[in-house]
């Protein structure tokens, strides 16, 4: 694909400027082609909930930003997408909460580790985890190139954060006894169902968001513990179903469309 | 991405193996980067839609294969992701229906298009238009590349196909005075209102059906008149929606997930 040039007052200029973030990082190694399909997906759900941040989002980022804030040994787990779509946000993330950042693909291989621990050096992170010999532990009940973790990260993690995830992996931290962070757009699929946090959120949304609402909560941890009991992420998560559905019905009835003229090219 | 092996018994075997039909084709140049991400998005509407043709789209699938057979100057468009996935099955219904078969690309290059003629002629295509020279012609008020197509196809059509198309040029075609065929999942998309006969469905589950219907109809073309007759374009497309919204609110209600174990790797 030839790079085109995105004029910034495009109405969809955020989508397709990620979109030519995501394909850059394809051809640097960071993101696996797998990732470049996931991504369609993600913009169709993306699409389908109006590509704002809802407040049941926000509700999900305010109680794991204050997650995150009380955990003791919080880890931010990183793949292809996310360091290249929010390599900086996520540093700057974990610095705010003290978090370890550790590389966890289900595409392995030690080129992209190197090319992800890369960016996230670039972005300025120190000690990424789980690159090379430092992945060898194993989460148990998993099959995949997903299982192998840091013995000082995910391994002995309380809470961990997982953009962008596999519903198995999520389901086994959980049987683990972690606190899951998930963002998935799709607020139906195993990583939502699963996940003890779901933000049904573009990553490049709500990551900034997670960064801007850490930031304030840290002042007062008092109110995190009171954010964790008013949360519940099943019924979060049922009124983020509602806004589709709502939006959905809507726009067909109006006879508009999801995807603007710039976005519904074929190919 | 490695090629990983899929056991037939797999209950997402087809979406998967299509696709690393795509991926593979990407790989040998036919598919654009931006059409792995597109095949994503198709693949999200997919499971609304519950990944199998429904009645609506079977409606439209005879519509269509009416239109095509009555036409005088039949033409299917063919794009990267269409010569991947069904490019048997397109040279198939072209013979059937006597069409004459065009590559038309947005991310245009002469490697592209002859990549996607040498797969059609390898499913059995002669006459490929739109390649190279052939492409002189234009449609007006189009500005992509999209625009240029074959004095000898689609300029002259009367009833075009295009599979996996973008809305500017169904538009463009529409106002030309041609009947529009497009097979599209999303039914809000901008292609799906704007087409004459909207097959909303996978181009893998579409395409072969269009196939045989074109093959059993064509033995009664008083009832292909009688089919256009009938055939409301807009009332099909609202019941495509009302079946994407009953599953989306049934899923949530029962708690299910679209995404099964091995559809939602994080990559």
């Amino acid at each position: 694909m030839t790079s085109i040039k995105i004029p910034p007052e495009h109405p969809r200029a955020e989508s397709l400027r990620t979109r030519e973030k995501l394909i850059e990082c394809y051809h640097k190694g960071v993101v696996a082609t797998a990732g470049l399909i996931a991504h369609g997906r993600g913009e169709a759900f993306d699409y389908l909930i109006g590509e704002e941040t809802t407040k049941p989002a926000l509700n999900a980022i305010r109680a794991a930003a204050s997650a995150l804030l009380l955990a003791e040994r919080p880890v931010i787990s990183v793949n292809g997408n996310t360091a290249a779509l929010v390599a900086e946000e996520t540093v700057r993330l974990a610095r705010i909460i003290k978090a370890k950042v550790e590389v966890n693909l289900f595409y392995r291989s030690r080129e992209r580790e190197l090319a992800i621990k890369e960016l996230l050096e670039k972005a300025g992170a120190h000690d990424v985890l789980g690159v090379g010999e430092d992945a060898s532990a194993k989460i148990p009940e998993l099959g995949s190139e997903r299982r192998r973790v840091s013995p000082q990260g995910i391994l002995v993690a309380d809470v961990v954060m997982v953009p962008l995830e596999d519903g198995d992996r999520t389901e086994a931290l959980v049987k683990m006894g972690k606190r899951v962070i998930a963002i998935d757009l799709n607020p139906l699929s195993r990583t939502a169902r699963k996940a003890t946090f779901t933000i049904v959120d573009n990553v490049v949304r709500a990551t900034p968001k997670l960064v801007d609402t850490a930031r304030k909560l840290k002042q007062d941890l008092t109110k995190c513990h009171q954010i964790l009991l008013d949360f519940d992420n099943k019924k979060n998560l049922a009124e983020s179903v509602a806004l589709i559905k709502d939006r959905f019905l809507r726009l067909s009835e109006r006879g508009g469309c999801f995807f603007s003229e710039d976005e519904e090219r074929g190919f």
